[in-house]
């Protein structure tokens, strides 16, 4: 009988690049990419700043895998370290709901780390990804959403590491006593709780799956040891990291044969803030453009939600650039002015503009049973009742938000927010380069090239 | 009125040198002196130098902190990484009831390296040791042993890790609102659980937790942020590593008043094997001494003991170094043998002499029920009844084991001890000024010709 463990082990030793569904290595490279995206707009916030000052510190002398948009190279697990903290940074990246955590943020940098200093072929970077999600979306589904409900773990941390070490692990080319050695190892370092949300340590939990991930798979292929099925066997992961709650185990069937990437996919974040947010915010979209609607015509809007956004967007006269990415009034009223929430939407600056302060106070929440009762996963409806100075009623109803599998971005507009994040640190023709090499990474022979792109300023060591 | 953070911010903060009790100090350096020991001897076991090999390989350049017995410098993270698992390697380190953990194997490595790229001096060194010290066992005795019991994390990797983050944040002269990010930050990279006892990653949680404490002290002195009062604000410690178990907040209240450092001091291991057998072997060196016998003088041995001792010393008849070392009958035997145990007394050839073989059937263990009622903490009885060829009986009980602090070592022991370990690595010649300039370490302006000393072989990098 084969262990939790050799469940995840069997599945990531045997299926390789031609294995996988081509619709999930597709959801792999959109992954990648907007994560990339994401990453090199979060180099330049502090959270993703202070940990790259940090690892140059350290770093000593020539390094072997690259700080994106920092131009500098250090030790894979720093790397990916730096890289993860910036991907979660602007809480701007993906996020899956069997996981319910962000799994690209370790993933995509212990990838591309990793694929540097072995010289491994895009297509395998890809594959990695799709084999590392998978992992984590089948831990996620025997204890979440109670792993972080109850016991007040954050996924994106704990089981982040997980799949990043299975990632690390298929990269590194383990045998399956190494991959479940390296499992085991991993089981020991990951970390991660919800007492930090709201603070840089948050986007750090990304860093620190992604550095676990590669240190556990690096130890376990110079053999190292740890317990045998840390999943299952005598302390569970579960037992561990889900203590006394009730868990499923039914989910670690399903590798191989389910794939969560093509079944759930991720949810590719259009808007940069709070992703409570967002349905509000695609509602105020279709006023928009469905009525040509400007702030000028609306007289008030009302928005039925769920209590779970009434709780998260707690900012009804948001006065910062942080507090208008957890606020209705604030995004609702620069959907209706520009027609798209950028990054730089998000500055004090821009949040104190008369014009949209003016308009704040005619746009109430209230909670909304029916939303209630339709909430479920990616569906989270906003139903939006605007009076206009016409003394007309128009009503927008958004259940799922742009973004998610059912209404997912289309290439054009997954590339419009890669060009907007990626200004912050590449120059226009660098930012061309890296697109047309994400999108070609199946024909990459090293990831070398791309790499090179994404340090962003001339490599200094 | 000061969060249970506060306490221990203001503690670290305001405790300096010249304000911890000499007593204390000294065995600060006691423990520094016998856990530089027992790393050196540990870095050419594999779960010392795997480490050392992987740090090497992702090093990449000229370094900054020395990894022990392998002649090259690194990233601090990564040298405390590899020493912290090396110090625990041979389970020879000492441990102290209150942490029920480890505490020196991440003090240790996290001070000298961090020390080395600072350029601290010798008594500050010592000062931050005896800070992360009272750190952890305040820690400890507030949620231990059910934290390791219940909870079954470890507490050498998980309180390890604050009392690591404490010490480095002292030695990086962090304010009070960075001291206090860095133990949020710390909370949230802190593991290691009980299922990976018996593998390397046992060692490996000493080498992570003082990973942590460094990395977490780091980023707060550059700026980054976590949860204010990771100790006791809206998601305790507690909260998530002894869920739903109980806990006593009153030892943080000691703080600077109390000191475990004195108190109850640490539990230095007089013999390199289970501490479960050490009052055993203690009881037949009195034998050996008291009353002159051999192995030829003994017609048999019953020793009484307490159920855990029966249940972790299960090798009665061990036929490898590594089971001697679970082993009553091949400790009591080589005791009254070599009148020393030492670390090659651990070899698979020690323990199939012929001699040895020969006398292991003659030793029993049974239960005792009065050595049951009278253990407490160190206090673990063994009564050994030894007949005699010649027809006496001759009983020796031991209750606390040579090495705790009612039975310390005597410096001569100490210094044995360390010059049997650091032989694995160092010439005569080193070990001699290891010795001088550990005992001086409060002379020392630097700990760089030290930390030289300890590289063991030419620094190659």
């Amino acid at each position: 009988m084969p262990t939790y463990t050799d469940k995840i082990v069997d599945f990531v030793l045997n299926t390789n690049h031609g294995d996988i569904p081509p619709e999930a290595l597709a959801e792999a490279r959109r992954a990648t990419f907007d994560c990339v995206g994401v990453t090199l707009a979060g180099a330049k916030d502090p959270a993703g700043q202070i940990p790259a000052d940090w690892a140059r510190s350290v770093s000593g002398g020539a390094g072997i895998a690259t700080v994106w948009g920092h131009g500098f190279k250090t030790a894979p697990d720093h790397a990916a370290m730096v890289n993860g903290s910036a991907a979660h940074a602007l809480d701007y990246d993906d996020v899956t709901w069997p996981l319910v955590g962000h799994p690209s943020v370790s993933l995509v940098p212990t990838t591309i780390a990793l694929a540097e200093q072995l010289g491994s072929a895009g297509k395998d970077v890809l594959a990695a990804y799709a084999l590392g999600f998978e992992v984590m979306t089948k831990i996620g589904k025997s204890i979440q959403p109670l792993h972080s409900l109850r016991a007040r773990w954050h996924a994106t941390g704990t089981i982040g590491s997980m799949g990043s070490c299975a990632a690390a692990g298929k990269l590194l080319g383990l045998d399956g006593d190494q991959l479940e050695m390296a499992l085991g190892i991993c089981s020991s370092m990951t970390s991660g709780h919800v007492g930090n949300f709201g603070t840089m340590t948050k986007p750090l939990h990304g860093g620190l799956a992604a550095r676990n991930g590669i240190q556990a798979a690096q130890l376990a292929k110079l053999g190292f040891t740890a317990a045998k099925d840390c999943i299952g066997g005598h302390v569970k992961f579960n037992e561990v990291f889900a203590k006394d709650l009730p868990c499923d185990m039914e989910p670690y069937d399903e590798l191989g044969t389910l794939w969560d990437l093509t079944e759930w996919g991720l949810a590719i974040k259009y808007h940069p803030c709070c992703i409570s947010a967002h349905t509000g915010i695609d509602a105020a979209k279709l006023l928009r453009e469905e009525e040509g609607v400007s702030l000028d015509d609306i007289e008030k809007i009302d928005i039925g939600v769920v209590e779970y956004t009434m709780d998260k967007l707690s900012y009804t006269a948001p006065t910062t650039g942080y507090q208008g990415k957890f606020s209705m009034q604030y995004t609702v009223a620069r959907m209706i002015q520009d027609g798209r929430l950028y990054l730089n939407t998000f500055t004090d600056e821009a949040v104190n503009d008369p014009v949209i302060q003016d308009f704040m106070p005619k746009v109430q929440m209230y909670h909304d049973e029916a939303a209630e009762k339709a909430w479920s996963m990616g569906c989270r409806p906003a139903d939006m009742h605007a009076t206009l100075k016409d003394g007309r009623t128009v009503q927008k109803q958004v259940k799922i938000s742009k973004g998610n599998k059912e209404v997912p971005l289309t290439d054009t507009e997954l590339q419009d927010k890669f060009r907007d994040c990626a200004s912050f640190v590449l120059k226009e023709a660098e930012i061309d380069q890296a697109i047309e090499m994400i999108e070609g990474i199946e024909g990459l022979n090293t990831v070398d090239s791309l790499a090179g792109v994404l340090g962003g300023i001339k490599l200094s060591q």
